[in-house]
């Protein structure tokens, strides 16, 4: 594809759509937005635009459209694949005005919300009404539900309650030329021609740009218990998972966390745990729902379960001050294994009785690259996200040895009935793998897909494929 | 599209594919495959080849695709939007022969199955292992897995458990050009690339033809109660659908039925049911899950809602007997209305909340043009199904203003948030009204993605657009 530049015209007509102070070209203004979440990738838009309406977002759109700018649709810049990073330049449309709740409909349990809406900020507005939204990366408290969308982004509730896919109803989206659509309709069910709203959730913003999202909404449980579970190894830990759902339980989360990261939680947070010696590896279990005996119960099955797997010991969250450093231990584990490290984060997602092998794969593909890894996430889904540390590794062999390792750790994913994103995206800097699952069929009939609705490719070129 | 015969030349290599006892010619053998469950149309294919491998599917495709003849897949015939229909003459290739279950996983809760498996074997053969595949569309007793995909198909469990979308995770798909993919991977979560699983779920067999399906199962609830309410009026009952959920519960089927449709299945299936005079429709509400108490609980906040609603009686089932009878009214009302009268049957979801505008509108809607109507369906989906039925209307009345009045039902879906079916399809029969709904826009893009599978556009021509 061939791009131009922003010429001093073309920003003029830029600002006389969103008005100057929406737009964004000093480069200490632009800084924030040159980067994610994703390692240290640096891209500078040329230019960052903050419209407030859709028919702003439409006009930037065709304008680009029209001049062959490329265009990066950016949320909170929390991504950890660079699906939010400007790499050809051009115009960077951020989305962080788009920021109200629009309507919590009470009657039909749905919500209109626009995308720039903090997830947790979202979550919390329809708990107070009693409702839940169970859709809650580790970043709720910054990413925006836009960017959850764009990524199909998951987190620890997935595992009972679905994933986004299954509470974004609709879509108000503005195409590359500037033409505005809804998706679908505001309705549980839909059999109405090619569905448009699941074929954007996941588009990583290469299709449209999202501007409202209808969302389905579910009474919230009243209440839930934790407990974090320690193992010796961690093919023990893994092993439990899925022998708990065998058991006739689904959990509201399940997550695994290696003893490394613990460390560095403790250490970087500061946390007063005590982590005792000859442990590798903890399940972190939640069970809800509105009747506390049947959540005792289903915490006593678990822990029969827990128990045929060499479980060492159950800690039991007694209070909700408990329950919630508990799961900010999970929670801040991204961001403490990458204060501690140079770091690489890959995102498998396997089969749930396939985690062992893969965890173990993981390991001896690591010692046969010289490097570490710290693994974490959403094991009840099997999605383990792997962080490749740097550690003692040279710089020479961490820049060039770095991507075989990763190659055989996506080649294992794969064989073993995997993918190589399960919540974070393509993106930029996983791109380069897809073809180890995918055929040049797949990659056929999404670049064909892409063409329709971008013929000029100008809307986040360079991602996925 | 300009499509050819089939020749005695081409015959000879379909039976050379498939063998000649797998290839149907004469009009006899060919009769059942020229109707599905829609109203009364007759299409007749010029040949039927039933396959038995991928291998035989990919080539009779390319085959057709070579020639440009028209290939219409057909699961178990029970469609009701007429999409399994051979309008333009051609092949038909029936899935019948894809009828193993391969694999019921037990250690990761999946299964792969053939798309010519019946759903209702396939729910009991999990069941037998404890498990739950919770999509089970009225016709399940005699519908193919492969047809509820291409459709999108639902049923009452829906309300609770999600839709077909939440359980397939990955299909093998033969494209038009002979080519075969996996759509996805077997995981719960998927953020790799534009999920093309997703894409061909309710595509309706117009993109390409599913040969495995590998879906999530769930630990099966063990318990569940019935209970079948009794309502004055369509509106009472309507509005007792929403305020269910706003109660906190949801209830693992919630389903409304008109009085009519209660009389007809009494004349029609000799059920014993003692309809009091005055009732003008029903709920017939399931609680599941694994403990008494907690389902008692939610019947009895189900029963203090019903009452604010003027429920008049509610009957609760005590015994499995009862349970089954209760369900066999709900499950044959659709065959015993079609007995009955000449009909329309059309498949309108709104947000719930709407479902007593809805009903009242279609009502409203048959006065003006001179139609009866027999509504009952998913309600706590807000899919309603409604049957019109020719009853007194002349038959001249029937053919000219039958389509204004479902297309002012069709408006007034549209204009209460809704669409033009939930779980059944565009088909043949509801294509001409998608405007009400879509823009040219999404004629577009729906063309576009059809023409990059399907370039020829021999696969199931003339439907959804």
């Amino acid at each position: 594809m061939h791009y131009n530049k922003i010429t001093p015209h073309i920003l003029d007509q830029l600002i006389a759509i969103v008005g100057a102070d929406n737009i964004l070209t000093a480069k200490a203004e632009i800084e924030n937005y040159s980067h994610d979440e994703t390692e240290d990738l640096v891209y500078y838009p040329e230019v960052v635009a903050r419209p407030q309406t859709v028919l702003q977002v439409a006009q930037l759109m065709k304008l680009c459209n029209d001049n062959l700018i490329p265009v990066t649709p950016r949320g909170a810049g929390t991504g950890l694949a660079g699906g939010a990073l400007a790499v050809h330049g051009g115009l960077m449309i951020s989305m962080e005005r788009f920021n109200n709740i629009l309507d919590i409909d009470e009657q039909n349990l749905q919500a209109t919300v626009e995308p720039g809406v903090i997830t947790e900020l979202f979550i919390n507005a329809v708990a107070e009404k009693g409702l839940l939204y169970p859709v809650d990366p580790a970043s709720k408290g910054s990413c925006f539900i836009g960017g959850n969308v764009a990524n199909c982004s998951g987190g620890p509730r997935v595992v009972k309650y679905g994933t986004i896919r299954e509470y974004v109803l609709n879509m108000e989206v503005v195409l590359p030329n500037g033409d505005i659509i809804w998706t679908g309709a505001n309705t549980l069910k839909y059999a109405s021609g090619y569905n448009l709203t699941q074929l954007l959730i996941g588009s990583e913003g290469t299709l449209g740009i999202v501007t409202k999202i209808v969302t389905k909404l579910i009474p919230k449980p009243t209440l839930d218990a934790l407990m974090l579970a320690s193992f010796t190894t961690n093919e023990d830990a893994c092993a439990a998972v899925s022998a708990i759902f065998r058991a006739g339980i689904v959990p509201s989360a399940l997550e695994f966390m290696e003893r490394r990261g613990m460390e560095w939680v403790i250490e970087h947070d500061g946390i007063a745990f005590d982590l005792k010696d000859g442990i590798g590896a903890f399940l972190l279990i939640e069970a809800d729902g509105t009747n506390q005996d049947v959540i005792f119960a289903d915490c006593e099955k678990i822990n029969e379960v827990l128990e045929q797997y060499n479980c060492q010991d159950v800690l039991f969250a007694d209070t909700s001050a408990q329950k919630e450093e508990l799961w900010r231990i999970r929670r801040t584990m991204a961001v403490s294994v990458k204060s501690n490290s140079v770091y690489k984060e890959e995102d498998t997602v396997v089969p749930r009785a396939a985690l062992p092998q893969l965890i173990k794969g993981i390991k001896e593909i690591g010692a046969k690259y010289g490097f570490e890894s710290v693994c974490y996430g959403h094991a009840g889904d099997g999605n383990l996200h792997v962080n490749i540390v740097k550690a003692g590794m040279s710089d020479a062999d961490w820049n060039s040895k770095l991507q075989d390792g990763i190659t055989e750790v996506f080649e294992l994913t794969v064989a073993l009935g995997g993918t190589l994103s399960g919540e974070h995206g393509i993106g930029l800097v996983q791109k380069n793998y897809m073809p180890l699952k995918y055929t040049p069929v797949h990659f056929a009939i999404w670049k064909g897909i892409k063409a329709i609705f971008d013929p000029n490719g100008i809307l986040n070129p360079g991602k996925i494929f």
